[in-house]
């Protein structure tokens, strides 16, 4: 990996500099991710006319802006749930809304109507607004977020996925 | 690392239960990262009251969304210089505004008196708005991004750092 760095003040060509950069490998095919340090000013890496959003426009796949406070990463694209948990290093991996995936799994459900379309054999625990008023469906616990969070911890810690 | 998975309709309660989870795995001194599919709507990681928001809230160190066309991960913390490099894979990395960093540089800047608080032994090229009038300072080429591209690629990559 080729590591180019620039500095200096505000407002003397830095980013022009850089974008012209990044064109010329992105032209070629080159993978190019940038970094950028932001003193003071907070991150938004959407936002048009923002340099992090001109290098994406300039051809990076990746823009990283480190603030004060924070870092963010942006890829210009939908990585897929193997390459996202490969790049996470944590004790735990909360994961939200990925239905395709096969892997244990809890299913939040407002009534029984949804439950038929989402209980599979993966499923191991249910909880959300169905667990106001009822406690088991189809043999599975139904579990409260609040009122049940000890017996929730236990089952996540004997059904979940644990990846080393 | 250990994987909670957890699926349901909108407004099911999936995030009150993920979040219940990361409070409590948060409180115990667990790194806890999390990740969430997001259809359609665009994700905004700094939005106050939005799921991913709450999810840094409850204790989330790295909060993760995926996005249609895009994928954001966002840390509640300043990643070091070396954190970052160490988790970006490409083959072309630039770096902009790392002005404390000891290694190969491009100085821009729009006079020669910000030169002579920026240049140092590592600069081996000057660029930015004082290219347009200048071609040399104690040395060290001052070439444009428009015009002096090729120069400046090539001094790019006989000087820059490559990293494995």
């Amino acid at each position: 990996m080729l590591i180019i760095n620039a500095i200096g003040f505000s407002q003397s060509g830095k980013t022009t500099l850089l974008e012209a950069i990044t064109r010329h490998y992105s032209s070629q095919g080159k993978l190019v991710a940038a970094i950028k340090d932001i003193h003071g000013e907070e991150f938004q890496p959407d936002e048009e006319g923002k340099d992090t959003w001109q290098y994406s426009q300039a051809g990076a796949q990746l823009v990283v802006g480190r603030g004060p406070r924070d870092t963010i990463f942006h890829w210009s694209r939908q990585l897929s749930f193997l390459e996202l948990v490969g790049k996470v290093v944590a004790d735990v991996l909360i994961v939200e809304g990925f239905k395709d995936e096969q892997m244990p799994r809890i299913v939040c459900s407002k009534d029984s109507e949804e439950l038929a379309d989402l209980v599979d054999s993966c499923t191991y625990c249910i909880s959300g607004v169905i667990s106001e008023e009822s406690t088991e469906y189809e043999g599975i616990p139904v579990l409260n977020a609040e009122r049940d969070l000890p017996q929730i911890i236990a089952l996540v810690e004997s059904h979940s996925v644990v990846c080393e």
